[in-house]
């Protein structure tokens, strides 16, 4: 069946108003336009950044919504002005747009895009409806859905033979946590690192400091059931916060006598990661999105050469980041099977929410249409 | 008339108590202990932190005390296991030390020195009293004194030709401002800089930027007369707040319309400074220490890739930044005259404290003994 040009009729989870579940429905997907890119999604991950907005974020106007950026699929069909993608090719959605023009993506100092300014869920550009309603694409992906229509400058080309329902972490997660580690913090061979928060980004972190040579790296997490998963990806060292009564970056301290790196701070505890690093070359890097909370610190924290960072998607470039990392898969270089806990369909979306909700799981895949 | 190993009688500026005037004493100034070095400080200059001890930090236990760490003198006489310095030597206090042994100084990566914790004020260690009393030494230096003692690794040897009423600049703001620039901002060619505070530190930074090729220096103050200052050391744009209604950071990107790398935040501003950066690579450093303010952002603030650090006195290592900062005086590469706004004598300490509350000075040098 050729469904070029046709509007499609699929499932999609979507969410109708903030701090609801979600509800599968039936969508309609209008064709691509302009630039655009209409793709079968074949496998969709869930990220703790969708949750952000369904239950914390929940801007007013961001709904009804269809959540999802971290996915892989295959193109269904291009719009007008599209030269880079064919029907068939392999891809994997991006947040993070690359247009390869502006004056961000010809430096190598930044991964912004100064065309990819997408807000988190923008009306214009967005082709899925349901019930008459137009529905927010969110952040410029909407991959909780057999299919969704992208711009070409948020979607990379990857590897033919890459296994979908695996290299979808690739989208988000991966990224995010390797590159804060190798890319962001540059840690130094030999280094002491601690990462806080072990979901997929923290996890890929630690594969991250594992990778560039850190001789020890802590693993921070109030669930301990995280720690055996850590220890796969390289951890060597565990610590809970709830076993302890002094303050986190104090236990830390101890334990390594100072004599260290880059934590990460992965889930709101930045004020611990930034007082754990050495008050000398100190490096701490921020990955954890949340409008609620602000962080502070005093001037006599960072005077004495501390350095506070941000990292989106771990300073990869949207298309480049992902193309390197899946060719890193096939190399066998990284792991990315190992971040996989449950295998869904997209019916059991919500399960697959409340299992990272309550940190259950690390990443549930949905299978949504066949490969 | 041979002084060593005597104790020497002499005038010293003392703050007897917090917020109160510092008073022209007689104190005493003991022979150098092991490892101690007694100078006859010539010149010292006043920096905002002496004011902030006295006027806000005002730690109880503080006082009395001798302020003033950036000065230059003589060496007067050594004490046991001094082998660096001999009695005439032209010398520079360090409030920043470099032991050149702890693991810090070995490391190419941090100007913190493990054996140089100096509190502000440590009693152990003041070879100061006056009128019985024991006198605290403040920063590990004390130059509001004829008469000094620190310990070697406090201490820089200079080029023996240089004028000590000039160069004593070198050993607090001129190092801070300039270093924080190139070695903390590593600011690049063609980039754009802003500078928040004009005060030596602030213009050192704007030299600092100048010399490392930046092509727009972005000076801002409250009091506009430090404009013209700004000017001799490279600043090409000038800011006033009180002139905008709107925040300040939105008038800079604005004017630079975000396409920049880094302003300093020397004063108390630090959220706009942070906030002033280009939201990609932006850098921003603070440098202005206080204990009262804190600061605070959102994570998403840094998340796109900006960078927030420290600096201590500009990233440099106590005793090879000075000593290399007066060889390229010497060899005209950067300027130092251009600073002093004010030559007094001890006696006027107070006037000189005045001018720098009221921001009607850049720096104030008072002639303590003939050179
Ligand atoms: N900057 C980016 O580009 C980017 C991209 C993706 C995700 N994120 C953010 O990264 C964060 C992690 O995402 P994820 O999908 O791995 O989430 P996740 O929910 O799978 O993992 C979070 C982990 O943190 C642990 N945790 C919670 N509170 C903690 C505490 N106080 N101390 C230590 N550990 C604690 C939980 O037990 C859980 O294991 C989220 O904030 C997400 O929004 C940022
Ligand atoms: N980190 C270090 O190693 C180090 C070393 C020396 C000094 N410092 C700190 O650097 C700061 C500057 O020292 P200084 O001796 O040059 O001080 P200064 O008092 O000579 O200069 C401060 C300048 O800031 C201006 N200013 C005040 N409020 C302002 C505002 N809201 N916006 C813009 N400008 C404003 C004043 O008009 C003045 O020109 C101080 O906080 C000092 O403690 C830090
Ligand atoms: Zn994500
Ligand atoms: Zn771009
Ligand atoms: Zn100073
Ligand atoms: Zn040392």
């Amino acid at each position: 069946m050729d469904t070029a040009g046709k509007v499609i009729k699929c499932k999609a989870a979507v969410a109708w108003e903030p701090n609801k579940p979600l509800v599968i429905e039936e969508i309609e997907v209008a064709p691509p336009q302009a630039n655009e890119v209409r793709v079968k999604i074949v496998a969709t991950s869930v990220c703790h950044s969708d949750l952000y907005h369904l239950y914390e974020g929940m801007h007013k106007d961001g709904f009804p919504v269809v959540l999802g950026h971290e996915a892989a699929g295959i193109v269904e069909s291009v719009g007008p002005g599209v030269t880079e993608f064919t029907p068939g090719d392999k891809v994997i959605p991006l947040f993070l747009a690359q247009c390869r023009e502006c004056h961000f993506c010809k430096s190598p100092k930044t991964n912004q895009c100064a065309n990819g300014r997408t807000e988190a869920m923008s009306p214009v550009g967005s082709r899925l409806s349901c019930k008459g309603k137009k529905i927010y694409q969110f952040s410029g992906t909407s991959t909780f859905s057999e299919y969704t229509v992208v711009r070409q400058i948020n979607l990379a080309k990857i590897h033919p033979d890459a296994p979908l329902d695996k290299v979808c972490l690739i989208g988000c997660g991966i990224c995010t946590g390797y590159g804060s580690a190798v890319n962001t913090a540059k840690v130094e061979e030999g280094s002491s690192c601690a990462v806080f928060g072990l979901g997929a980004v923290g996890l890929a972190a630690v594969m991250g400091c594992k990778a560039a040579g850190a001789k020890r790296i802590i693993a921070v997490d109030t669930n301990p059931e995280k720690f055996d998963k850590a220890k796969i990806f390289g951890a060597t060292d565990f610590v809970n916060p709830k076993d302890h009564s002094k303050p986190i970056h104090e236990v830390l301290m101890e334990m390594t006598n100072g004599e260290w790196t880059s934590p990460w701070s992965v889930w709101g505890t930045q004020q611990s990661a930034l007082h754990s690093t050495v008050p000398a070359w100190g490096v701490s890097v921020i990955v954890g999105y949340t409008l609620i909370q602000k962080f502070s610190a005093q001037p006599g924290d960072l005077i004495p050469g501390r350095t506070w960072k941000g990292s989106l998607f771990g300073g990869f470039k949207g298309k480049d980041g992902v193309a390197e990392m899946v060719q890193r898969y096939m190399d066998k270089k990284i792991m990315v099977d190992e971040f996989i806990t449950h295998n869904m369909g997209l019916d059991q979306i919500m399960e697959a929410v409340d299992l990272m909700r309550k940190a259950q799981c690390v990443r549930a895949v949905l299978k949504t249409s066949p490969q």
